[in-house]
């Protein structure tokens, strides 16, 4: 269709552009410059979840041959699209006094929401249908956020932690609306060089996962870490088990691996500053992993075509389950 | 020309354990071993920095398919001597007391410019000719930063940041003297998977700028990283903009991108620590990117050729008129 | 043969869950949960540890293009099994109270010494003899640790480095027990963008270094660090010297470069906080790194076929001759 195609040519540039100026408009009448010299977020853990966001998860996704460039190149367009709306609307949302390095982590860590639904609809939606996306998706978020802080009275540094469930969820939804493309086709093929760039995303993500769980809190950030680094560590070895367990060929499945040895990290999310002994972290690492490999393994082939979803890059594995079992771990530990 | 070739073999291993016998010895002589336990740098500071230099760097160059390993290697052997250099230099020039962090990381910074210079004559130089520029660049860059410290009462921690603009034009200026390589060679070609490693260069010094242009600064150090990480995202999102605007096929250009979405930090880099607002420097980041992308687009075919000047991986647009840009808006938010 | 290869397909799943889960058990029993506020580690230092040992060591080893993703994937899992042991061999051995990011930073320090001994049978071993060599190795090396605190009297922040010492001729022994693989087969083969690959994992060493050098020291850090900086910098000098000057072609040998640039650190991290001046440094880094090429110019053509050694990534000069050269460095040194 090259007359659909020439709009989105003549479309992306102007809209880009349009809401940059809006951006810097808004920025001009609404942003109070609160250099405020005192804040629980030291710059190198900001420093952290950025690098994170938009090198790990930029890596993270070049699996696909095809969208290598695409995959790290519209990553970092629409995370620092979606950190100037984000910090916007913190701004609007929050009202009373916040710090720079809280306002702008806080903007970084809802991007993943928005990076993580980009995954499942990799190399099917075009330009224009992304950072439209992400735009809704940022203020969607922010929404679900400012419910859960005034409705359910959710502490502000837990309640951010559903940021992948709602992105995985998010991205599964909207995949829905997108049709599959055909298997023939080399848009979903792999190569080894881009399974290799995508294992550096994910060595990335692994690192800077405990810094990513514990740069929110304000209290117990030490316990947090070493929770989230012990579930990666059992996440990653049930990974590389299960991936044994159900390939055919007797050889470890990279896609498996790449997308549960994050799960653990992904569940003590939620529970990380209350969880009393490693041990509790380690068994939820276990079990998020086996929900990954397995789900992918049983679901993929089951339910996925029944629900007419396709979900590129596996995010309901890796993101999705492992999730909703941090949610539900955290409800259990509260409880005890 | 193989006896030419046969020189070269003898003499570059011998300049090389010449030049390190010289430094070992004048260190010998004079540097002075002052671990004081105050500084205003830190070491992950320090370490952003070194990061920056040797990894990014390293990578962003990496776009000509046959000079991957030249560019990472050749940069680690250039930085290396620089450094030693640099110390060494900032020992004589100096004489007042300085601390250690504070003096490696100013060699640090000051060998950005040779490896921006670097990147206009890659693929051109022989390592001899680099090693001697490279040499021959630090010591006149201290000289400039000399002269205008004592004679023209810039401070030092903004002085530090004619770099680019330094860096930028002796490299165009040591091009001018090389013959442009035949356009049909595979030299100047690049493939999509060294476009990829470029990318992952590009990345890490776009997440490490606001590092750098804070880390020499003795206040506002907080403003300075907040204003370069919106001028840096502006500049993205403009990068995108007009990629798309100048290309004839709809689709994205690699190079730039490349060069375009660090345009923003380079500019904000003098005035980092004094603008007021972050639409101020959201603003500066959208014009440095339009100055980079047209600039490629329109000096490249104009007046380039007519110079004879032939800038391999484009740093006069990605840190030449960024930096003038730059130097403009510092002196017009002085007087303001 | 297939049956063989069944066996281990069979194996290899049971034997990972059966650690995971005997790990578990083993934390549920024996950690304490000391979440002491007061360390000298801080979570940057850790994590540059962490970040060295899963990133840089995992690409470090890619280089073979036939293991890239093997050595990455490997790496991870061996990493988190061993850093599992060691955190409850340190709870066991120590007895005594120690500190949550001290034990966890010497549980991935003393990782380095297994990750060492895997590059020397990288592409020889089967993942169930790596798995075992991991945990065997894990379990000597705390031995003579506590053999050098207890009967030596060795500091146990100076006693942890000689971690590449061992990890070299551990690796060494065992791969003595695998014949060398035939070199028609393209196993030992290695292409220009695994080169690259590898050039990355060893430009984050490189960098990290004087972090790893300088971890777990109680005083004199900064010392330690610029002290490593400056041998590193004269190894990476010497490299590409007396790479240049032991080839035919007059090129650089990414083999040589790779495997010296690191010699410096490793033998300054004896002595690293004991060294007055940066020059000692510098003279030792050029030293290691000599030994480095030489070595591999020399012993890989005369010693190892005697000796029936066959050592893929060349351990025995990256990490084994420097350390023994540092350790008569540091004898020397405190002897002075």
């Amino acid at each position: 269709m090259p007359s659909k195609y020439r709009n989105f040519q003549n479309s992306v540039p102007w809209i880009l552009l349009f809401l940059e100026v809006v951006l810097i408009i808004l920025f001009y009448f609404l942003f109070s410059d609160d250099d405020a010299p005192v804040s629980t977020i030291s710059y190198p853990a900001f420093q952290d979840v950025s690098h994170m966001v938009i090198f790990g998860f930029g890596f993270f996704l070049t699996f696909l041959k095809r969208y290598g460039f695409s995959s790290t190149g519209f990553n970092l367009l629409i995370i620092v699209l979606g950190v100037q709306c984000s910090v916007l609307i913190e701004d609007l949302l929050e009202l009373f006094f916040s710090f720079f390095y809280c306002r702008i982590t806080k903007a970084a860590v809802s991007m993943t929401a928005v990076v993580i639904s980009t995954g499942a609809v990799l190399g099917k939606a075009n330009p224009v249908q992304l950072i439209l996306t992400a735009v809704v998706e940022i203020i969607a978020f922010h929404m679900s956020r400012w419910i859960n802080t005034t409705s359910l009275e959710v502490p502000d540094d837990i309640g951010m932690m559903h940021v992948h469930l709602f992105g995985a969820y998010f991205g599964l939804a909207v995949s829905s609306h997108f049709s599959e493309p055909s298997p023939r086709t080399e848009k979903n093929a792999s190569t080894p060089k881009s399974d290799l760039l995508s294992m550096l995303g994910t060595l990335f993500l692994w690192v800077f996962w405990p810094s990513f769980n514990s740069v929110l809190l304000k209290n117990n950030k030490t316990k947090a870490i070493y929770n989230t680094y012990f579930a990666l560590a059992a996440s990653a070895v049930t990974a590389f088990v299960l991936s044994l367990l159900t390939a055919k060929d007797g050889k470890f499945r990279m896609t498996d691996i790449h997308s549960a040895v994050l799960a653990g990290g992904v569940t003590v999310g939620y529970a990380a500053n209350i969880i009393e002994y490693p041990w509790i972290a380690m068994i939820l690492g276990l079990l998020a992993s086996g929900i990954g490999v397995l789900g992918s393994y049983c679901l993929q082939r089951c339910l996925h075509p029944a629900l007419k979803i396709h979900d590129t890059s596996g995010i309901h594995f890796t993101f999705g389950l492992p999730g909703v079992l941090g949610a539900l771990a955290q409800v259990v530990l509260s409880v005890l």
